[in-house]
């Protein structure tokens, strides 16, 4: 007896996704719970990765899709190929984790010459048998034969024109027929072979094609991009047809048992009346909104309303259910677990908890973090003048602004260089997957709320607006025109996907704020994770929004972009010129007052919470103008006969720049090896730290300073850092009479530094993990030099599972960074860990982190709500019982 | 009962070096063999180091150096002090590690007002007791004192012009009496102290200043030269004085038991007659060959050769020995290990063991590896024509040339800055030691083979031409003159410190080769070590050295200088800059064929042995012009109104230069990165390197190639790598029919290959360590931009023990290297493990590298005699048991 490859749909239930697909795994789970489901059964992702290894079926399955086929009959009481009453079958694909629209699907299969005829008869509506005919022609053409689609298209366009046919419905049985003879012709002279009237044989060579779409290049895409794993495989679901295209009693519909883009309790979704499924999902008829149903077919709504009810109940979840009314009768064909945006995450999860259907710790596994950006939302301003040009479909929400272009490709290429782009486009494809990735936004002139560019775009988080039908666009010409506005590639446009609006121009955008339903999830969020979450922030504004946002603390307060304002760089540059240690002195003696003012700002800003301060880290060059300008500026001077002066002015500091100049400035003089070669710099940076801790506790607050050493490397520099910063506290101490605790702590963030943190960690109050540079060293390869230039083909060769700087590399670095944990709380059990790369707010690197047992991650300010999230359910997922702080 | 401080020289023995230093020891040792030694005793460097500690001398010690002083008055019928005999001692530093001229020294100590008249009247010699007395009143004064010696030196210079007398003892007593109290005024005058005139004062304030003398900041750089502790502190010997300054029947010398420069056996040295030991040292009087002691007192000779021949066969070593004559009696004053030029230890280790008196192993570790790069001395090319402009004695071999330098503070300016100098002095002092370090040789006017000049020289493996008395140099003026020339400071000339020659201008020179003995020397070394040693060569030529130098096999060929030969340069930026693969093909298929010839070359001269060639390395941007010269270029072309095509292509290149241009060339673009997005230029390489195997095979010879990757940081990096030239090496084969066996393996040189090692180990033959950029990316910081901006602080504030771009720094480099071989040899059983970075010739990581069970090592060519001894010395030290080797 060989491997079981087809299962009945009684034979399966939910839990069996890995074998039988997300689909398939919910039509069993629905068919077991007496939901009518049209008969049908799933071929195993199995069978299909046995495909792609070997090219061929796997042995035995062709006879169980045999006797599978004689169960439908039975049940159905049709025959397939058969001249009476035909079985008509779809063939569908479906994975673990669901793609939308990324692989392919035949519908109407079973129907031959013959065998529409029979179809013809047993329905009485010959128009209806030869559209279904027409149909699979057309998809078998397309998806089994690979006859370009546009083929198709175009000889039903062309009829349609000639007989004045608006809807596909409107055409005559003469007219289709006119049109299968042609597009027999056509897949004749494109692949040289008739279309395949045996049934078996067709449905054998579906079944070979879904296996095969698993690998087409739109399902790589929307895999790499959603992380999917390429080993999955996908299932096939054979089906018995039902049909919405029987006239006006039928019809075929999506829907939400919550709405989608705000998590609101009510059923949202829509359909079309005397349609097949993929005319909804393809948005090229804009469908009605579900509610009419009521109207148009109130015992279907009705039955459709309870449905729904059972299935979020019985899966604990919102759903997507998919469905369609044969001649009144409604059909389940699809339940899945309802994609949908972050703000709705979160209501959804929320709501569910206080429905008593989840507790908060599933609630908090709801949501995925790497979404929440989205609720994070930007916003019009308010106060902005705006001139609205246009309005469509709300389809996902915030607003964006870019540069107008009308291909994905060019959106890609744009993107890429770095310009904000909005893709413009008639309605998106599967095709068109990459140009979305690449986009601030997209906008439609045609398709619906569940249109395939506004379920990609909620996915993602991207604002879209959909079905703005005002819109005129041309491709051809580039350019889109509303009235007598004409919009060409590369004018910049605003759209708001939160109200549809479509604007001219670039609109300011607003940061957003939590809402109230998110702050309670991440206050669930806060009582489960034992991570504590921190910020990034360098001055009193950046913090106080991180502190709104729930952080703990500034986990990195970086100095550097104090000395680059332009106020300041003046004295900065006279202080690196500096030829005697007393010019020198003068120009820190300036730069102490600023200094001081700043962390004043934010230590009252983070009043009672601690604010963790970075001592210089660039190497000085930075500070002065580049030597290729200034070698450009001195030949320019000297060609044209500048001032002696100012030539040797210019070639002064020109030299100065030479001789700071380095060859590689990631790995150079930088971080506390300047302190240890000028000493004088930090002395005044802790100094301006103390002095403005005084100021604070002497107007009644309550700061909370601790000092960081960047780029350490050995214990003893550490040692000779805290010396010198005990010095100047002490000093400040008994010039002020005020005590303070200031811990102070290093960053490790260079593979030296994890290997001997032992030794590191005896002279560090806490240890930083600078995940960014540890990354660069550990690697070997500098962020600005690989990300743009190999990092790409490296993910792409799989020689990278992702990119490094963005998601924490376990294998190397976090080899590292467990070390270094290890290590330094081995020699000092006192010893308080966190990061502060820019890891700290993703969520696999939070993950991370919690299992690493560190006390704390620290992100930007907008990363604050998905680390605490993140953190939360790194717990959830696997519990830790310290709490360990910062 | 306190700690015993003060050890009688017959309570202690050879044993004793940490507790009485090198030179008490060996007092002690000598004084029990019964050997001629003036009484006395020594004061323990634990009384020093608690005298560094506190600043007072411990409790008991006083007390303990008047009880031995006691022992002394007993032993000679003398008394400290006294009127009628008065005792007078030296009291001299001795540190555990000999230090010469480094630390301070006080004769005649004990003479006053008082018993300087009794030491008259004693040896009837008024002359010689107010010599001893201005003598001591000088010493004291400068070093106890701290009264500049200049001050000294010029009341003695102008009294002996006063009195028309060349040499101090042509002085008469009025004379003396004279400038004593000159001396006593100079003293008087700076100090505002009388000259003491208790000898117990004197006594402990002598021992005080010697103890302070082992910080004075020429001992602590040449404990940092010569990489000794600082905590060691140095041992006091008081030490009843003889005199060698009573008369023509009196006189001091030093000797050698062999010869230091070349290792014949025959008693070595010099001496003076009617003088006291510092005259031979400081190198103010010529003194005569200590054969002519032979006819000048023969029997005070032939008791000093048998002491000489006793002690050697004493100390199984080759012993110097200080000796003084008074009155034709013979003492000896101190003996130790003598410093050699290491062709001297080459010649000794081997002798000795030709004459029964070591074992081989001895032999072995009788030469300090480092030494050995002396041995390869560079000497003139003997067809140059060279203009000989003076000779003096021949105190250091080699031969090197560069500008001509006056003082040592310019010397290590210049030296610094990278330019050759030649340091010239009438004389070298202990002051002048960085200068000569950072010279290329020294000259001197005057002074002998053991002068200080000479004998640091040959400590340092430097030439040295020492008493060069046809010099006129003029410190003021920067200049010297022979006869008529006149040679200014930056002018070039050459020294042959084999034959004593100067020469005018810069002579080619050309490379050592190995001697009898020290080939010996290595085959014995080979039979123990169990490293194998290999070298890094890139050509024929380095490759033939490297085999002569005993290299068994290339652990390193680098293609890239391959590429960069002017010939090739342009086919190589026309591969760069090409807009097409095909445009690339054809540039490639250029330089297949050079490569090839190349690798031919290479393959035939290691014939039979491995050749390790590594794969292109550097980012392609090197191989085109810098873009501040083409920035400027384009703007001069530009402001100059250049013909508009030139500039567009000017700009063309400077777009492609800036658009390879890298923030950090060391972590960008390059190693097996370039092969990742580029594969044509491996596979063109690997082709070359097939097909000259094959080439070679077919002529009868045994090619035996590798494949080196560069720059693995991922273990699918490497199977990517490996499948690319496994391919490329199955077409030549299948095109040519020749079977061939190459191994393809990896460099580890970035943190994490190290730590990924295993996974890594699974796709390499080997993995080679490149340790300068694993050193790198560890510490962070780059080798061109940390060298010269601040390793050296970071050594001087003892932040690193060393350039661990010079020494293999074990702490954080050496644990990723244990870590990589660990996992690597873990995985893979099989997998040959060596290293290539510069490390591969430094004794102390060779060692390491012994230690952590490496294979081999590879170095370059020069080093290789360095790592076969290196090697055999560190399993002498640390016994292992395998050979494994490549």
């Amino acid at each position: 007896m060989g491997r079981k490859y087809v299962y009945l749909f009684e034979e399966g239930n939910a839990s069996m996704r890995d074998l039988l697909g997300g689909k398939g795994a919910g039509l069993a789970e629905m068919t077991n719970l007496g939901l009518p489901v049209p008969p049908g059964f799933t071929i195993t992702t199995e069978a299909c990765n046995e495909y792609s290894a070997t090219g061929r079926f796997p042995d035995g399955l062709e006879e169980q899709i045999r006797d599978a086929l004689k169960v439908l009959e039975e049940k159905t009481g049709k025959t397939f190929g058969g001249l009476e009453n035909p079985l008509l079958v779809s063939v569908r694909s479906g994975a673990k984790v669901s793609m939308p629209g990324m692989m392919d699907t035949v519908l109407n299969l079973g129907l031959n010459d013959r065998t529409v005829r029979a179809l013809s008869g047993v329905t009485g509506d010959e128009r209806f048998a030869l559209d279904c005919y027409r149909r699979f022609i057309q998809m078998f053409g397309d998806i089994v034969l690979h006859v370009d689609f546009n083929g198709f298209e175009s000889i039903l366009e062309k009829h349609k024109k000639q007989h004045r046919a608006r809807y596909d419905h409107e055409l005559k049985p003469e007219h289709l027929k006119e049109i299968i003879k042609e597009y027999k012709n056509l897949i004749r002279e494109k692949v040289r072979e008739e279309f395949p009237q045996d049934p078996f044989e067709q449905l054998n060579r579906a079944v070979r094609a879904v296996f095969e779409s698993w690998n087409n290049p739109r399902a790589q895409v929307y895999r790499k991009v959603n992380r999917i794993p390429d080993d999955l495989g996908t299932a096939v679901n054979v089906q018995t047809m039902v049909f919405g295209n029987m006239g006006d009693n039928s019809g075929t519909g999506v829907a939400f048992t919550r709405d989608p883009a705000t998590g609101e309790s009510t059923l949202y979704g829509e359909y079309l009346v005397n349609a097949q499924g993929e005319d909804v999902v393809a948005g090229i008829r804009t469908p009605h909104p579900i509610a009419r149903l009521q109207e148009e077919m109130p015992g279907a709504y009705e039955q459709f309303q309870k449905t729904c009810s059972l299935l979020e109940k019985h899966y604990r979840d919102m759903q997507d259910i998919e469905f369609t009314i044969e001649k009144g009768k409604l059909y389940i064909l699809q339940t899945r677990s309802a994609k949908r945006t972050a703000a709705a995450a979160v209501k959804v999860a929320v709501d569910m908890v206080k429905e008593g259907l989840i507790s908060k710790e599933e609630a908090v596994m709801r949501v995925e973090p790497a979404q929440l950006n989205q609720v994070l939302h930007k916003r019009l301003d308010p106060r902005a003048e705006i001139r609205v040009i246009a309005t469509g479909l709300p389809a996902s929400p915030g607003a964006a602004c870019g540069a107008v272009v009308f291909d994905a490709d060019e959106a890609e290429r744009r993107g890429n260089e770095g310009e904000k782009v909005i893709l413009v486009r008639l309605e998106t494809t599967p095709d068109d997957i990459h140009g979305v990735v690449a986009a601030q936004g997209v906008l439609t002139s045609r398709g619906g709320m569940t249109s395939h560019a506004a379920v990609v775009a909620r996915g993602m988080g991207k604002p879209c607006v959909c079905g703005c039908e005002a819109l005129s666009i041309d491709y051809r010409e580039k350019r889109m025109t509303v009235g007598d506005l004409v919009i060409g590639e590369g004018d910049l446009i605003t759209i708001d996907g939160s109200t549809g609006k479509v604007i001219m121009g670039a609109v300011p955008l607003i940061s957003p704020e939590l809402g109230e339903e998110l702050r309670l999830l991440l206050r669930w969020a806060d009582e489960i994770r034992k991570l504590g979450v921190l910020a990034n922030a360098d001055t009193p504004d950046d913090a106080r929004r991180a502190r709104d946002f729930g952080a703990e603390g500034i986990g990195l307060c970086r100095t550097e972009h104090m000395f680059m304002s332009q106020d300041r760089l003046p004295i900065v540059q006279r202080m690196i010129l500096a030829r005697s240690a007393e010019e020198r002195g003068e120009a820190l003696a300036k730069l102490l007052p600023v200094q001081q003012e700043d962390f004043y700002g934010i230590l009252k800003a983070m009043d009672g919470l601690p604010v963790i301060i970075r001592l210089l880290d660039p190497p000085l060059h930075e500070f002065l103008p580049k030597v290729e300008e200034l070698a450009v500026e001195v030949n320019t001077l000297k060609l044209s006969g500048g001032a002696s002066e100012e030539i040797a002015a210019k070639e002064e500091l020109l030299k100065k720049a030479r001789s700071l100049q380095e060859f590689n400035p990631m790995l150079g003089h930088r971080g506390c090896r300047l302190a240890v070669t000028t000493p004088e710099i930090y002395a005044m940076q802790v100094r301006a730290i103390v002095q403005a801790a005084v100021q604070l506790k002497k107007e009644g607050y309550n700061p909370v300073a601790e000092i960081m050493i960047p780029l350490v490397m050995s214990p003893k520099e550490l040692e000779i850092m805290r010396g010198l910063c005990m010095e100047v506290i002490r000093q400040v101490e008994e010039e002020t009479g005020v005590r303070l605790e200031i811990p102070i702590g290093t960053m490790i963030e260079l593979p030296r530094a994890c290997l001997l943190a032992d030794e590191i960690g005896k002279h560090a109050d806490f240890f930083s993990f600078g995940t960014n540079d540890l990354t660069q060293t550990t690697f070997g390869f500098s962020r600005d030099d690989a990300e743009g230039k190999f990092i790409p083909q490296y993910i792409e060769k799989k020689i990278l599972p992702d990119n490094p700087f963005a998601v924490l590399d376990r294998d190397g670095v976090g080899k590292l960074v467990k070390m270094g944990v290890e290590l330094g709380r081995g020699a000092n059990p006192k010893l308080v860990v966190g990061i502060c790369g820019e890891h700290g707010g993703d969520p696999d690197s939070i993950e991370f982190c919690h299992l690493a047992g560190l006390d704390y991650v620290s992100c930007s300010p907008f990363r604050v709500p998905v680390a605490r999230l993140a953190a939360a359910q790194a717990q959830v997922k696997n519990p830790r019982s310290a709490k360990r702080k910062k």
